[in-house]
């Protein structure tokens, strides 16, 4: 297979906001001839013909099969565990092979899943997660745009493929992003400590003061530190429910990281270390000020 | 003493970021006519003449106290509490008793100071804090408008003359800040809450996700909600060390409060709680909503 390899059908499993910014951004680019919706929700999927995100949809899991050069499972991270669970039994023995890849959050709980069906990691299911986002979600918010300098990345295992991950690649570097290659467990535990943590502390935070007896107060003079710090606990509680449990064993490792560093820190308060204190703000405001520089120079 | 007081010298004690807000918000409105720095910094002191923010200024505190119709003490909290040991020995037995007021984020610990000075509270010390700032800092930054819609609390005690607290009362309010009342305690509490705590976490996250031995590549693929959600921790690190020791009862408490929150949360993760996961983020995030509408209508 070549390095450019000519995809005709790319089928989306659950067109939301990354499944449509996906399709857009392949059409762009001209990876991919014919772009196919699947899902349970027909006025979504008519709605991404009208916008022109995909040419066709089908509300049939074989038909989207079959039809599929390309199967990305779009939808969240839980559903795309059963996805698998659904379409790996379907293609045991089969001739047509499509490659299948997804977008979840977390990678370890998708590998397991697909073991548990298949025995081993099929080789042509290349795992990836594109790092991107936006506030609004949905297939009318899609944006050919989304993952332009944003970070995808791929956990590829053993038994892969090589031809199959280099599609998935090429189809990722074509929509602008920057493609990465890390082991599972890696992707999960930085995941857990960049993303699925702060969303926990925020949360954990917002919910202890609400609950609390001077909540009106709370909320009334809190400023806009507070507000910016909180922003995240404003995200979808189904789609973060599902990542706390699909990634529960890299998140509990990090929140005891974390609770570990906290009963430091509270001891140092209680001490009235004020060398130790200004250390550890001195340092954290030196890594901080160094990773707005890299997000600045990356134009985000 | 009317409502609305002739007050003639306003001495500012710290001529940085609020104290030169301050000065030129006053000015503007009319309350108060000379405006007089005191510190010992006096290159900042002639910036702040050249700037048109204070009309004069003094290297030398007794001479800043015999001037001060109004003494406001803004310097960073351990600081205030330092000014106030110097100030109110000097005030013992005198005829002249300038209205003493300060802008710190901490009122116990001043209070504490000043009673460990004076025996109780003085009459005419008014503690407020106002919940404004900027990420710039120096008299340079000064902005007459910086108090505008933002809220100043008053912490008045029983000792206080009644007179002494509605100046300061006023001169707040010709600031265009809404100023509320409440008791020291319930100050510290709620700033501990709103305030301290989430620094300290943002401080904590920061600063352990930096020592970890995959920190390059997770201040790599971190994206904009960590971003957000570790702002605060570029704060200036010598300011929360000193409102981390000088809040020290309220902080830890916060902290312990919302370390059995997260324990619980790293227990329903565990057990996969899903139903428990979804009521705690689905209560966070209609919070999180309410008080993102909050600040809208205050139009932050």
């Amino acid at each position: 297979m070549s390095d450019n390899p000519t995809v005709e059908n790319v089928v989306i499993l659950g067109l939301g906001l990354i499944g449509g910014s996906l399709a857009r951004a392949l059409r762009a680019s001209g990876f991919g001839k014919h772009f196919i919706g699947y899902g349970h929700r027909e006025p979504s999927l008519l709605r991404g013909v009208e916008l022109g995100v995909i040419d066709a949809f089908t509300l049939d899991l074989d038909e989207a099969i079959a039809q599929a050069d390309i199967l990305v499972i779009a939808t969240p991270t839980l559903v795309a565990a059963d996805m698998l669970k659904q379409i790996l039994p379907r293609l045991e023995g089969q001739s047509h092979q499509p490659i299948i890849t997804d977008v979840a959050s977390v990678k370890g709980s998708l590998r397991d899943a697909a073991v548990a069906v298949h025995g081993a990691m099929p080789p042509r299911l290349v795992l990836a997660h594109p790092i991107a986002g936006s506030e609004r979600s949905g297939v009318a918010a899609s944006d050919e745009n989304l993952f332009v300098s944003h970070r995808v990345i791929l956990t590829p295992v053993e038994g892969n493929d090589p031809a199959a991950v280099g599609i998935i690649r090429a189809m990722w570097q074509s929509t602008g992003a920057e493609v990465v290659d890390m082991e599972v467990a890696e992707h999960d535990a930085v995941l857990a400590a960049t993303s699925h943590l702060p969303h926990v502390l925020a949360y954990t935070l917002v919910d202890a003061l609400a609950q609390s007896d001077a909540s009106e107060d709370i909320f009334r003079f809190a400023a806009g530190g507070f507000r910016d710090f909180t922003r995240i606990a404003s995200s979808d509680p189904v789609m973060w429910r599902d990542i706390s449990i699909a990634n529960k064993k890299a998140l509990i490792e990090a929140i005891a990281m974390f609770s570990e560093r906290l009963d430091g820190l509270r001891h140092a308060i209680e001490s009235e270390d004020a060398e130790g204190l200004l250390e550890i703000f001195s340092r954290a405001k030196g890594a901080r000020d160094e990773f707005a520089t890299i997000l600045a120079a990356r134009g985000q």
